[in-house]
């Protein structure tokens, strides 16, 4: 993994790559100011839900360390967890990391505790084991769904720069790799940004996997020819009903592989589920700027005058997703139920913002 | 249209834009030579299934104006018909017109006619004005099916520049606008090559029509949004049966405007339907290179060692066609027995290769 640092914390300091340049520049940010760390969130140098919460994790920690202890030092920190959680709208990891740093914080600050920073950091840090603990129980509980001589579509990037750990769909994938059951992974390029292109095909070829390269959009003509065997999508929420929000594009996915009758898969832990939001419809779904669509690499590709709609998500609701892969278990419909069990038996239960 | 020359024919030239260039720059071809417009329409240069057939025709009057009469001529423009032929392989206009010139080119040969390259003009300025006489009759038939407050959703490009004429789908769109009964006008990006953000919107902003840019992959969740009332496409092929081959996307999009109960309207002349290929799965589907996706301008945007699956076109099965709106008519379900009919109809019968 020397050419794949993941999501770093040592001396007090945050390391990881900045994921907007990859795969044609390695460029690894080291840093102890965590505006440092929220500028990478917004601009997706740090993404994928798993590693924005982990990130924002250690960044309140950060915040924490460059105070000397005192009300000072819980303002600040106060102050850093409102500016991080300004960042993107809708990973609910995010939220559910701030909240337990919050938490800590405000206890140790009703204490007049002179050793917040340490406390902190030991939950930033158990807030980023857990994550790779969970990576690795998708891993295992979601490759058996993956038959020998499977072909699988997957969309975006999900793999270990996405988390604290392995990745959650595209682990599945690499351990059904390794177990020898997948013949073929087809990759979404995932327009606007390429995660896909850039950061998936890259992790896929580094493992030595056969990897297909399509367009978004040649998706529905690939399960039409019946190559696909699986779709496999990660999640940045998960409603209380199993609605799932993700990158954009997986609703249509969904949409395609019911009418093929392929599974379509969503592999997250389940910190991403999100027991206050009732359905879809609450999630609030980022937007993003204009240019990422007009633009390619700083170059215009569409002509003057012209605006772009640019959601970076959509919803997919419950009755298009076949299971629910996460760390406490494979989930099938109905959701609802069985969401709320798991919920009370993670490690850590609150989903409260 | 000062800045926007069509196909153009004159004094033994054919002059069109290099469209593969569009928008940034605005290369005028010039040319006498039948290679330079079968290497353009290999390339892109020139596209759009009608501006193909007219653009080949005019291309074998070339071939024909470069030799003196004799058998070497009628050999020179077999092999320039042969050499055409072999530049795209799904667009069906292409070889319905190709087809008419040969007929004409044997003809003149075994008469031994000293006047060959002037009859093949004749012919070839015939299929342009059919060709324009078509987008005429498919935008003022297609302008009534989008009722006032539409706001439409649009694949690839389907204008001037893509036919000898106005366009197909988008000139419908357009002659809607001028109507007063557009609102918005989403244009899917369409890639690899951009069509939509470089053509497209480029067409729709110089007319003044309020243009929404979107990824591919933004279609399904601005459906499911209730913001689309219908999908326009034009086409490469249609089969006997109604069956549709068009740009890679748009059996995607007939499956999620089916879902939704949105019209999803296919706009082509009848020069485009042939009644030889029994249906969709008869169409050979063109497949480019890998570098069309891996590559953008030049900068290469995935990593090293992966492969693409880059096939230009699908086939939209006729049971997620709402209409056909051709120049001979408005053709709604059963398609058979009314495409055989209009076949009958039209001005040039001939589908034979």
């Amino acid at each position: 993994m020397v050419n794949r640092p993941r999501l770093e914390w040592s001396d007090g300091k945050l390391r990881y790559l900045d994921q907007s340049r990859l795969p044609h520049e390695s460029v690894l940010i080291e840093t102890d100011d965590h505006r440092v760390v929220a500028r990478s969130i917004r601009t997706l140098g740090i993404r994928g839900a798993p590693a924005i919460g982990v990130a924002a994790a250690y960044a309140v920690v950060l915040a924490a360390r460059a105070c000397g202890a005192g009300p000072e030092q819980a303002r600040h920190c106060r102050d850093a967890i409102t500016h991080l959680s300004e960042t993107r709208p809708t990973a609910v990891n995010l939220f559910v990391s701030l909240e337990r740093m919050r938490e800590q914080l405000e206890a140790g600050a009703s204490a007049g505790d002179a050793d917040l920073s340490r406390r902190l950091e030991a939950i930033a840090v158990a807030i980023h084991r857990e994550d790779q603990d969970a990576c690795a129980r998708i891993a295992a509980l979601g490759a058996p769904l993956i038959p020998p001589g499977s072909s699988v579509l997957t969309h975006c990037h999900t793999g270990a720069l996405a988390t604290g750990g392995g990745g959650t769909a595209l682990n599945v994938i690499l351990e059904a790799f390794r177990r020898g059951s997948v013949r073929t992974v087809y990759v979404d390029e995932t327009r606007p940004l390429l995660q896909g292109a850039r950061l998936t095909a890259w992790e896929l070829v580094q493992e030595g996997v056969d990897t297909v390269l399509i367009t978004d959009s040649t998706a529905g003509h690939l399960l039409k020819l019946g190559r696909v065997d699986s779709v496999w999508v990660g999640a940045d929420r998960i409603a209380a009903n199993g609605d799932v929000a993700n990158k954009i594009g997986t609703y249509t996915l969904a949409v395609l592989a019911a009418r093929h009758n392929v599974p379509m898969y969503v592999a997250a832990p389940v910190s991403t589920v999100d027991l206050l939001t009732v359905s879809g419809d609450g999630i609030t779904l980022e937007e993003r700027g204009s240019d990422e669509v007009t633009s390619f690499g700083g170059v215009q590709v569409a002509p003057d005058g012209v605006r772009a709609y640019v959601p970076a998500f959509d919803v997919t609701p419950h009755t298009l997703v076949t299971a629910l892969v996460t760390d406490a278990g494979v989930v099938r419909p109905p959701f609802g139920e069985t969401l709320r069990d798991l919920i009370g038996q993670r490690p850590r239960a609150e989903v409260n913002r």
